[in-house]
Protein backbone atom coordinates (compact mmCIF):
# COMPACT_ATOMS: atom_id res chain seq x y z
CA UNK A 1 0.00 0.00 0.00
CA UNK A 2 2.72 2.53 1.29
CA UNK A 3 5.00 4.03 -1.92
CA UNK A 4 8.13 4.82 -1.19
CA UNK A 5 8.46 7.36 -3.69
CA UNK A 6 5.42 9.39 -2.18
CA UNK A 7 5.88 12.24 0.23
CA UNK A 8 2.57 11.75 2.19
CA UNK A 9 3.54 7.76 2.52
CA UNK A 10 6.58 8.88 3.88
CA UNK A 11 5.86 12.05 5.77
CA UNK A 12 3.51 13.47 7.55
CA UNK A 13 3.25 17.10 5.65
CA UNK A 14 2.80 19.18 7.82
CA UNK A 15 1.48 19.89 11.63
CA UNK A 16 -0.09 16.96 12.87
CA UNK A 17 -3.54 17.78 14.13
CA UNK A 18 -5.20 14.65 14.38
CA UNK A 19 -5.04 10.88 13.58
CA UNK A 20 -7.65 8.41 12.73
CA UNK A 21 -7.57 4.71 11.17
CA UNK A 22 -8.66 5.77 7.80
CA UNK A 23 -6.72 9.72 7.57
CA UNK A 24 -4.93 12.37 9.39
CA UNK A 25 -5.26 15.39 9.62
CA UNK A 26 -3.01 18.22 9.21
CA UNK A 27 -2.39 21.86 9.30
CA UNK A 28 -0.29 23.60 6.30
CA UNK A 29 2.39 25.89 7.31
CA UNK A 30 1.59 28.48 4.50
CA UNK A 31 1.90 31.66 5.81
CA UNK A 32 -0.68 33.70 4.16
CA UNK A 33 -2.99 31.06 4.60
CA UNK A 34 -2.61 30.33 8.27
CA UNK A 35 -6.06 28.09 8.58
CA UNK A 36 -5.02 25.77 6.00
CA UNK A 37 -5.56 22.04 6.84
CA UNK A 38 -5.72 18.99 4.92
CA UNK A 39 -7.37 15.50 5.50
CA UNK A 40 -4.61 12.93 4.17
CA UNK A 41 -6.29 9.32 3.27
CA UNK A 42 -3.61 6.98 5.03
CA UNK A 43 -3.88 4.16 2.00
CA UNK A 44 -2.13 5.63 -1.20
CA UNK A 45 -4.84 5.92 -3.25
CA UNK A 46 -4.89 8.74 -6.32
CA UNK A 47 -8.79 9.63 -6.22
CA UNK A 48 -11.37 10.20 -3.98
CA UNK A 49 -13.45 8.27 -6.33
CA UNK A 50 -11.13 4.92 -5.67
CA UNK A 51 -12.40 4.99 -2.45
CA UNK A 52 -15.40 2.76 -1.34
CA UNK A 53 -18.74 5.01 -0.96
CA UNK A 54 -18.28 4.10 2.84
CA UNK A 55 -14.68 5.57 3.06
CA UNK A 56 -15.85 8.86 1.15
CA UNK A 57 -18.70 9.22 3.39
CA UNK A 58 -16.01 9.13 6.21
CA UNK A 59 -13.79 11.19 4.22
CA UNK A 60 -16.02 13.90 3.34
CA UNK A 61 -17.03 13.56 6.87
CA UNK A 62 -13.66 14.80 7.93
CA UNK A 63 -13.84 17.18 5.11
CA UNK A 64 -16.90 18.84 6.68
CA UNK A 65 -15.96 18.84 10.22
CA UNK A 66 -13.15 20.76 9.65
CA UNK A 67 -15.03 23.18 7.42
CA UNK A 68 -17.80 23.81 10.32
CA UNK A 69 -14.87 24.36 12.73
CA UNK A 70 -12.89 27.25 10.44
CA UNK A 71 -15.90 28.80 10.11
CA UNK A 72 -17.77 28.62 13.73
CA UNK A 73 -13.72 29.93 15.03
CA UNK A 74 -12.85 32.01 12.41
CA UNK A 75 -15.98 33.30 10.32
CA UNK A 76 -14.37 33.32 7.10
CA UNK A 77 -15.14 35.06 4.04
CA UNK A 78 -15.34 31.37 1.93
CA UNK A 79 -13.99 27.91 2.58
CA UNK A 80 -12.21 26.44 -0.03
CA UNK A 81 -12.53 22.50 -0.35
CA UNK A 82 -10.53 20.98 -3.13
CA UNK A 83 -8.70 17.15 -4.14
CA UNK A 84 -6.43 18.40 -7.22
CA UNK A 85 -2.88 15.93 -6.30
CA UNK A 86 -1.69 16.70 -9.46
CA UNK A 87 2.18 16.96 -7.77
CA UNK A 88 1.59 14.52 -5.20
CA UNK A 89 -1.23 12.02 -6.65
CA UNK A 90 -1.35 10.72 -2.84
CA UNK A 91 -5.49 11.54 -1.89
CA UNK A 92 -5.74 14.55 0.21
CA UNK A 93 -8.21 17.34 0.23
CA UNK A 94 -7.28 21.02 1.25
CA UNK A 95 -9.74 22.76 3.27
CA UNK A 96 -8.55 26.19 3.71
CA UNK A 97 -10.49 29.61 5.73
CA UNK A 98 -10.06 32.65 2.85
CA UNK A 99 -10.40 35.85 3.88
CA UNK A 100 -11.26 39.13 1.64
CA UNK A 101 -8.32 40.43 3.13
CA UNK A 102 -6.05 37.96 2.39
CA UNK A 103 -3.19 37.90 -0.09
CA UNK A 104 -4.75 36.41 -3.00
CA UNK A 105 -9.14 36.94 -2.48
CA UNK A 106 -10.74 36.14 -4.49
CA UNK A 107 -8.24 34.06 -6.28
CA UNK A 108 -7.29 30.68 -5.27
CA UNK A 109 -4.80 30.43 -3.49
CA UNK A 110 -2.79 28.37 -6.37
CA UNK A 111 -3.74 31.77 -8.09
CA UNK A 112 -2.02 35.35 -8.72
CA UNK A 113 -1.19 37.58 -5.49
CA UNK A 114 -3.74 40.33 -5.45
CA UNK A 115 -2.46 42.58 -2.70
CA UNK A 116 0.60 43.14 -0.04
CA UNK A 117 -1.30 42.24 3.76
CA UNK A 118 0.78 43.87 6.38
CA UNK A 119 1.83 42.23 9.23
CA UNK A 120 1.25 37.99 9.96
CA UNK A 121 -1.75 36.82 8.37
CA UNK A 122 -2.31 34.73 11.80
CA UNK A 123 -2.10 38.11 13.81
CA UNK A 124 -5.77 38.80 11.99
CA UNK A 125 -7.14 35.26 13.38
CA UNK A 126 -9.54 35.92 16.00
CA UNK A 127 -7.76 32.96 17.66
CA UNK A 128 -4.25 31.13 18.15
CA UNK A 129 -3.84 28.41 15.72
CA UNK A 130 -3.20 26.31 18.93
CA UNK A 131 -6.06 26.44 20.02
CA UNK A 132 -7.68 26.37 16.09
CA UNK A 133 -5.87 23.17 15.99
CA UNK A 134 -7.39 22.04 19.50
CA UNK A 135 -10.73 22.40 18.03
CA UNK A 136 -10.23 21.04 15.07
CA UNK A 137 -8.85 17.87 16.66
CA UNK A 138 -11.75 17.67 18.93
CA UNK A 139 -14.31 17.49 16.09
CA UNK A 140 -12.37 15.01 14.45
CA UNK A 141 -12.18 13.06 17.34
CA UNK A 142 -15.81 13.68 17.82
CA UNK A 143 -16.63 11.97 14.89
CA UNK A 144 -18.33 8.04 14.72
CA UNK A 145 -17.20 5.54 12.84
CA UNK A 146 -14.19 7.87 11.50
CA UNK B 1 -33.98 31.61 -2.13
CA UNK B 2 -32.89 33.11 -5.80
CA UNK B 3 -30.56 36.05 -5.89
CA UNK B 4 -31.03 38.59 -8.46
CA UNK B 5 -27.35 38.99 -8.53
CA UNK B 6 -26.28 36.18 -8.59
CA UNK B 7 -24.88 34.58 -11.62
CA UNK B 8 -25.56 31.56 -11.35
CA UNK B 9 -28.93 32.25 -9.53
CA UNK B 10 -29.86 34.29 -13.03
CA UNK B 11 -27.91 32.10 -15.67
CA UNK B 12 -27.00 28.60 -16.36
CA UNK B 13 -23.24 29.29 -16.36
CA UNK B 14 -22.04 27.36 -18.89
CA UNK B 15 -23.17 23.99 -21.24
CA UNK B 16 -26.71 22.77 -20.37
CA UNK B 17 -25.71 18.78 -20.01
CA UNK B 18 -27.67 17.35 -16.86
CA UNK B 19 -30.55 18.56 -14.83
CA UNK B 20 -32.34 17.51 -11.57
CA UNK B 21 -34.22 18.77 -9.09
CA UNK B 22 -31.04 19.97 -6.40
CA UNK B 23 -28.26 20.59 -8.98
CA UNK B 24 -27.49 21.05 -12.48
CA UNK B 25 -24.52 19.56 -14.60
CA UNK B 26 -22.69 22.18 -17.19
CA UNK B 27 -19.89 22.25 -19.02
CA UNK B 28 -17.34 25.06 -18.89
CA UNK B 29 -15.73 26.45 -21.98
CA UNK B 30 -12.95 26.59 -21.02
CA UNK B 31 -10.39 26.02 -24.36
CA UNK B 32 -7.30 25.09 -22.26
CA UNK B 33 -9.30 22.14 -20.15
CA UNK B 34 -12.20 21.24 -22.54
CA UNK B 35 -13.28 18.34 -19.56
CA UNK B 36 -14.23 20.87 -17.33
CA UNK B 37 -17.50 20.33 -15.41
CA UNK B 38 -19.68 21.98 -12.51
CA UNK B 39 -21.85 20.55 -10.44
CA UNK B 40 -24.60 23.64 -9.55
CA UNK B 41 -26.42 23.61 -6.85
CA UNK B 42 -29.99 24.67 -7.26
CA UNK B 43 -30.44 26.87 -4.21
CA UNK B 44 -28.29 29.98 -3.45
CA UNK B 45 -26.04 28.24 -0.67
CA UNK B 46 -22.50 29.26 -0.60
CA UNK B 47 -21.06 26.67 1.42
CA UNK B 48 -20.97 22.63 0.94
CA UNK B 49 -21.31 22.67 4.73
CA UNK B 50 -24.80 24.81 4.61
CA UNK B 51 -26.41 21.78 3.23
CA UNK B 52 -27.82 19.08 5.19
CA UNK B 53 -26.14 15.23 5.42
CA UNK B 54 -28.60 14.32 2.50
CA UNK B 55 -28.14 17.05 0.37
CA UNK B 56 -24.41 16.34 0.71
CA UNK B 57 -24.57 12.93 0.05
CA UNK B 58 -26.86 13.93 -3.15
CA UNK B 59 -24.49 17.02 -4.28
CA UNK B 60 -21.27 14.20 -3.64
CA UNK B 61 -22.78 11.68 -5.19
CA UNK B 62 -23.38 13.63 -9.03
CA UNK B 63 -19.52 15.05 -8.22
CA UNK B 64 -18.55 11.60 -8.07
CA UNK B 65 -20.07 10.20 -11.22
CA UNK B 66 -19.11 12.78 -13.50
CA UNK B 67 -15.39 12.32 -11.93
CA UNK B 68 -15.85 8.49 -12.90
CA UNK B 69 -17.38 9.30 -16.42
CA UNK B 70 -14.08 11.24 -16.80
CA UNK B 71 -12.20 8.62 -16.01
CA UNK B 72 -13.64 5.73 -17.86
CA UNK B 73 -14.14 8.16 -20.85
CA UNK B 74 -10.28 9.85 -20.85
CA UNK B 75 -7.95 8.25 -18.94
CA UNK B 76 -6.83 11.63 -17.75
CA UNK B 77 -3.80 11.77 -15.52
CA UNK B 78 -5.81 13.50 -12.64
CA UNK B 79 -9.04 14.33 -11.68
CA UNK B 80 -9.16 17.74 -10.01
CA UNK B 81 -12.10 18.66 -7.51
CA UNK B 82 -12.46 21.62 -5.86
CA UNK B 83 -15.67 24.05 -4.05
CA UNK B 84 -14.30 27.13 -4.35
CA UNK B 85 -16.90 30.25 -4.83
CA UNK B 86 -14.53 33.02 -4.04
CA UNK B 87 -15.65 34.52 -6.90
CA UNK B 88 -19.25 33.72 -7.08
CA UNK B 89 -20.69 31.91 -3.55
CA UNK B 90 -23.20 29.94 -4.76
CA UNK B 91 -22.14 26.43 -4.72
CA UNK B 92 -20.46 24.72 -7.33
CA UNK B 93 -18.44 21.98 -7.88
CA UNK B 94 -15.08 21.89 -10.25
CA UNK B 95 -15.11 18.55 -11.62
CA UNK B 96 -11.44 18.40 -14.44
CA UNK B 97 -9.99 16.09 -16.07
CA UNK B 98 -6.34 17.11 -16.51
CA UNK B 99 -3.95 15.56 -18.91
CA UNK B 100 0.48 15.83 -18.47
CA UNK B 101 0.24 16.93 -21.71
CA UNK B 102 -2.24 20.00 -20.49
CA UNK B 103 -1.52 23.70 -20.23
CA UNK B 104 -1.12 24.17 -16.97
CA UNK B 105 -0.29 20.10 -15.87
CA UNK B 106 0.83 19.76 -12.64
CA UNK B 107 -0.58 23.47 -11.60
CA UNK B 108 -4.02 23.71 -10.89
CA UNK B 109 -6.16 25.62 -13.88
CA UNK B 110 -5.89 28.74 -11.54
CA UNK B 111 -2.56 28.79 -11.98
CA UNK B 112 0.45 29.78 -14.30
CA UNK B 113 0.42 28.18 -17.51
CA UNK B 114 3.15 25.94 -18.43
CA UNK B 115 3.49 24.94 -21.73
CA UNK B 116 2.16 26.05 -25.11
CA UNK B 117 -0.55 22.78 -26.46
CA UNK B 118 0.09 22.25 -30.44
CA UNK B 119 -3.55 22.79 -32.12
CA UNK B 120 -6.83 22.29 -30.06
CA UNK B 121 -6.89 20.67 -26.45
CA UNK B 122 -10.27 19.25 -27.42
CA UNK B 123 -8.98 17.54 -30.85
CA UNK B 124 -6.44 15.37 -27.62
CA UNK B 125 -9.50 14.14 -26.06
CA UNK B 126 -10.40 10.25 -26.71
CA UNK B 127 -13.68 11.55 -28.28
CA UNK B 128 -15.97 14.75 -28.85
CA UNK B 129 -17.41 16.73 -26.12
CA UNK B 130 -21.00 15.81 -27.34
CA UNK B 131 -20.34 12.11 -26.72
CA UNK B 132 -18.81 13.24 -23.31
CA UNK B 133 -22.01 15.21 -22.73
CA UNK B 134 -24.28 12.07 -23.41
CA UNK B 135 -22.48 9.63 -20.99
CA UNK B 136 -22.40 12.83 -17.97
CA UNK B 137 -26.12 12.81 -18.63
CA UNK B 138 -26.74 8.98 -18.25
CA UNK B 139 -24.54 8.86 -15.41
CA UNK B 140 -26.32 11.82 -13.93
CA UNK B 141 -30.03 10.48 -14.71
CA UNK B 142 -29.02 7.04 -13.37
CA UNK B 143 -28.30 8.36 -9.69
CA UNK B 144 -30.94 7.62 -7.61
CA UNK B 145 -32.68 9.63 -5.33
CA UNK B 146 -30.81 12.92 -7.34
Amino acid sequence: MEHPDCPLCRDTGGILVATQPHFRVIRAEEADFPAFYRIVWTAHVAEFSDLSASDRDRCLAAVVAVDQVLRQALTPTKINLAALGNVVPHLHWHVIARFDWDSHFPNPVWGERRRAVEGLAVARLRLPLDELDAQVRSAIDALVDA
